[in-house]
């Protein structure tokens, strides 16, 4: 469907929490699972995203709000799907906060739906720290940024639900090693379910995605 | 030599610039030319930093600081070699500030040295906005992040007086265009260095390190 590009133009820290608790109740009696989606600039977010909605699109009404700090590259990207997606420009915010989502909620509509994307801006750090109201924050990780990034940016690895690893494909190319990663974020965070998968050759998918469907399900 | 951590408490934003413009007098008396460092979590600003140390540590006294919310783990990298290096953690901030600087290089001693590198935290976003009282801002941006990212993260890109492209020996494993990635970015930042290099290899490197170099020699 067509893109529509809503602007935040400040910043709205306080009271992000309470904010998020009504945002919350709000997708409970609408009865649409959310997740939050955060990464690093160019772990893959939107081509993950890309490949839920090719594998869960004809089973569950799916919709996908996109945060950007400028540009809509990536709303258009899941424009070309027939999923309905809101773009959120933060203009210079380096995360999103409920009262974004509050706005883009209500520009995206929630009715019928049963799975809400938030993809969040490009970041490790702040993001992790932002309530949006969802029932999972799922984080990814790619191979070329390095299995010592658990060490150097905690929160974001404690506060996931789920770690997708993404760009499995290029293993060979690189020192990444997998061991050692999950050893690192299971001693940090034990409940955490780890994917590893290729969002360009296809490989994982379907494991992350049976797991989103049977979390979607329970909802 | 030995690492020094240091901590800082809280991520003091008024005034930055103030103490920006003092800390680059200090750095000016002082004739240290200083290399403000950022990208995004794992595009190789460590790599890059002890492939600078290789290349000029015998021409030029060099001294860093290392930026990390949390762990040691890049500082250690770099204590392995004769340079100089102290650890600031933000604890939770995601960018250094002009307040942080003033303490480590302090810490550090400017004495002598001619080169100051700071490695800031791992983020596209916030380390663009807070002067350091740098000579130059460098940024890393990495190949499998993709060439779509100055659109997204456009400040990083326009603040920046050099780009290097690391990881360039990924090139075959990815749909990386350099010449769309030129044109984007000379388009918004037309005096912007690009050196493309991989520090994994070492192509590349010489360019870069000799334009460092030159702009050190010139102060």
């Amino acid at each position: 469907m067509a893109v529509k590009t809503l602007s935040v133009n400040k910043d709205i820290l306080s009271a992000n929490d309470k904010l998020a608790d009504g945002l919350r109740a709000r997708f409970d009696e609408s009865k649409v699972f959310v997740m939050n989606l955060m990464s690093s600039p160019g772990a893959g977010k939107t081509s993950v995203i890309l490949r839920i909605i090719e594998s869960l699109a004809d089973k569950v009404k799916i919709g996908v709000i996109e945060g950007d700090i400028a540009s809509d590259v990536d709303a258009l990207k899941i424009g070309k799907t027939d999923v309905d997606v809101v773009q959120i420009n933060t203009q210079g915010a380096c995360h999103l906060d409920a009262n974004m989502i509050l706005a883009a909620a209500d520009d995206l509509g929630l009715d019928g739906k049963g799975l809400l994307i938030i993809e969040n801006v490009g970041n490790l750090v702040c993001p992790a720290e932002f309530r949006l109201g969802e029932d999972v924050k799922v984080m990814i990780l790619s191979i070329p940024e390095g299995h010592d990034k658990p060490l150097k940016y905690p929160l974001m690895f404690t506060e996931s639900n789920a770690l997708i690893l993404n760009k499995i494909d290029l293993l060979p190319y690189t020192d990444f090693d997998v061991d050692e990663l999950r050893k690192t974020v299971l001693g940090m965070n034990p409940g955490i379910r780890i994917f590893p998968v290729s969002a360009k050759t296809g490989e994982g998918i379907d494991d992350l995605t049976a797991w989103l469907a049977g979390r979607v399900q329970g909802k």
